[in-house]
């Protein structure tokens, strides 16, 4: 894509433009009314030029609009030293709900081209974040989001003017940053990476390059563009994609059929191998906080399986101040009103942390698909989903590790009637427990599926045999410490593993 | 308060002692089903000497609970020059919900001792903390939270044995910190300081001291606090505080009396005033930005009064990047099941930052109070505590202005059936409003109460006369600037009002 300074003439006038201004502001108000209706969620990222004016031009697009349903978000510059999370969290973390506007004072453009022109990031971790954001634009798309993209452009000559202007006013100097005036001296570096990143950025939705040295002519073809591309989607209705044609490479196992059922240990091995293991993974545990591993532990399994106790043997020698359990519940209505990955990327560990979650975003293939809480296009594109959204946990360095504790349905049962016989232990067991119990044929094939399609080379599942807990115990604590030990020897800084910020810096 | 090194002898053998440890345990995870039918939620508060072994205790307490209903909390020292929010607003964030445990690794007594001790702030200002600590625990208290607090302890020789030993080994080295070997040397200060604040907070919990040299008593008695607190709490059910003794420097006025609805502008006076206002406003916000200036505007009136529109105009001069409108619905499950102020500490704006809230704290004393969703107790007692949150803002140098945004029954009257017979704005007005409509005179009566007890030297109540709504837009923005000027001029450093970090660096 070709960025070029010179003017279209659109044969507006002063008087005209103004008219026209009106009109598509009174219409943008109106589309907020319209976009609750039709349960749209419209994100309008503003990229372009430092001292270009987007955050006035976001100011005079939000003027008309009613604050209770839109937010702007701007992103301040963090040096890639200093992030603790994957790339796209902060994006998927300021996501908008059905029924509102969020605008982005620059975005995932900006954090990415910028980044690498500052050689924060090497070409490799550039190259492999353009296609990230390529997932996260189609992603937004196929899950109901309506993305303008709009990129505001000024002059090498237009940039100097504006700096000089801003240095000259004692408050407003400290507006101009060291990278201002670098991006000036760089503006031909930045105008190339600029239209390259434009052009490899074009699938799910187009960029619209506005003049920014004419803000009446910037405004109205903003808003053009924002209410043309919401105008489109109220009248297309909320946009339901496809499954996906991504391959991954997939392990094609484990299956539920290769389980060993009998599998067991002896008290006194128990004991032995509980306590050695325990050891070893408060010392490794130490290791990874220190070299800022983050790491992800995913538990599903059947209801009675014994996931809390072995949680609870996994997380007893870890230090509290570097790992959290996250009980996942059904999602509240802000969550439904969301991307269904929203609100696990929100609750990303950092760096050198841990995350145990109690069930997990596979819900979606399980009982979301079962229950039919989502449609058919939704459950099936999202082993898709989740597979790149672990892609991207695991190329920020991030150890994943997925567990399916594993029992029969005579085990589930004696397990129940146990519950149901112990007062103490009376409200583990519901109504709905019995109800899913009555599913097992579907769950079974549901979790064979999933086991299928989404157990990657980067994040396998572990099938946990756990008829005898303390067995499924042993185990996971294995598989936990031996991958922990190979994320410390590997060694991986800060976690990106396609590319090391120190390599950038020669 | 004297702590002492002492072993106190409780007369149980190892043998006794463990069996004891583990009928606690066992309680301990009754009490997790017992505090979710009681709709109690229950903080545990651990304190104690640096490597005194706080977060293996921790670890030891929760080994058995179910971790769905608990979560653990530690808080890292940030440096009191990189905080950017009031002092208890990291404390209030992770409060948990009710029929939750909530364990800090920590909290508010190492943050005001150990910052006070490192010289981080002075000695009024920690007094002054001294008294929001006090606050905090009684609001929690009141507000049907039980707390439970934990002082660790150990003598001076035992710290440095461990520090040694730490420092030892290559993998834990990294775990002493200059902080720890500074609270070393300064051991007898340090103890002398934990002895005094312990004393002047034994308001609304009492302290429990822990053996920090037995590892087994310390879990024992830590057992021991937790479930006797939590059982007596049960037994005596969900508490509700009365209504608060404490005097307020009221203003005593305004009253809704002494509003003058006939208030008007012309037109050309309107844009006039709207213009150099809002170019003023703009400057201001630069100023507040440079100098870390936090600002919390608040704005509650009469439906259809005109506070969209007003709040507009506010935040149109403003940059986006440094300000965020806040629109407040009625609170989510989760917002229930915690303290009425939690979801607005949670939405407080960082020191440099506007926050405008659309609807405030104030509910719980207009619709939550008239609708009786909340018990008589409650509302009475939110005068108070809405007070000493306002306090804790402007403390921390918040500049708070709260706008009541007022209008007659027959204006509203006219602009309800405006909207009606308005089809683009017939989805702002519901069948709610028309109800609330019906309770004016309740309403009138909640808000010349709130007005009256609530209107403070330090957060002030302004009528704003909106018949004409152009006058009340020119009136806020009079108000604000005037009020951003005044801060802006006072130069207060990091809004620390009470005590300024650079004297106590003298």
């Amino acid at each position: 894509m070709i960025l070029d300074h010179k003017r279209k003439d659109d044969g507006l006038d002063k008087a005209a433009r103004k008219a026209e201004i009106k009109r598509l502001r009174d219409m943008l108000v109106g589309q907020q009314q319209a976009i609750r209706e039709a349960k749209l969620p419209v994100v309008v990222l503003l990229e372009g030029w430092d001292c270009a004016g987007k955050g006035n031009l976001i100011n005079e697009l939000i003027s008309e609009m009613d604050p209770r349903f839109f937010s702007v978000k701007s992103f301040d510059r963090v040096p890639e030293s200093e992030e603790r999370y994957p790339f796209l969290k902060k994006f998927f973390d300021v996501l908008p709900e059905t029924g509102k506007f969020l605008f982005l004072d620059t975005g995932w453009m900006e954090d990415t081209v910028g980044k690498y022109l500052r050689r924060e990031i090497p070409k490799e971790e550039y190259e492999r974040r353009v296609g990230s954001v390529n997932t996260l634009e189609r992603q937004l798309r196929d899950n109901g989001y309506v993305l303008v993209k709009l990129f505001l452009h000024i002059s090498r000559a237009e940039q100097l003017t504006r700096i000089t202007a801003l240095r000259e006013n004692r408050d407003t100097q400290w507006r101009v940053s060291g990278d201002d005036l670098w991006q000036q001296q760089e503006y031909d570096r930045f105008l190339k990476t600029y239209g390259k990143f434009m052009e490899a950025t074009e699938q799910a939705a187009p960029w619209h390059v506005l003049d920014g040295e004419s803000r009446k002519k910037a405004l109205y073809d903003a808003l053009l563009a924002i209410t043309g591309t919401v105008e489109k989607a109220i009248e297309a209705g909320r946009y339901d994609g496809s499954p996906m044609e991504q391959a991954f490479p997939l392990l094609g196992h484990p299956s539920q059929k290769d389980a060993d059922l009998t599998a067991a240990i002896s008290e006194e091995e128990y004991k032995k191998e509980l306590k050695r293991l325990q050891n070893k993974l408060a010392a490794l545990h130490n290791q990874i906080y220190r070299k800022k591993i983050p790491v992800v532990i995913c538990y599903e399994g059947w209801d009675a399986a014994g996931k809390g106790g072995n949680i609870r043997r996994l997380a007893y020698p870890l230090d509290p101040r570097g790992f959290d359990v996250i009980p996942i519940a059904s999602p509240t209505p802000g969550e439904k009103a969301r991307h269904h990955l929203w609100r696990f990327w929100t609750k990303l560990p950092r760096s050198g942390h841990v995350a145990i979650f109690d069930r997990t975003w596979y819900g979606r293939v399980m009982v979301e698909r079962i229950e039919g809480f989502c449609s058919e296009n939704e459950w099936k594109r999202a082993y898709g989903e989740i597979n790149e959204f672990e892609r991207e946990l695991t190329d920020w360095g991030t150890v994943v590790l997925k567990f399916w504790i594993h029992i029969d349905p005579d085990t589930q049962l004696a397990r129940f009637e146990a519950r149901q016989n112990t007062p103490e232990k009376q409200w583990k067991i519901t109504d709905e427990d019995w109800r899913n119990r009555e599913k097992w044929p579907q769950y079974e094939e549901a979790v064979e599926d999933m086991l299928q399609k989404t157990s990657t080379t980067y994040a396998p599942w572990y099938i946990i045999e756990s008829v005898d807990k303390k067995y499924a115990r042993i185990r996971t604590l294995q598989i936990v410490t031996d991958a922990l030990e190979k994320a410390v020897e590997e060694n991986v800084v800060r976690g990106m593993k396609s590319g090391k910020t120190k390599e950038a810096k020669k």
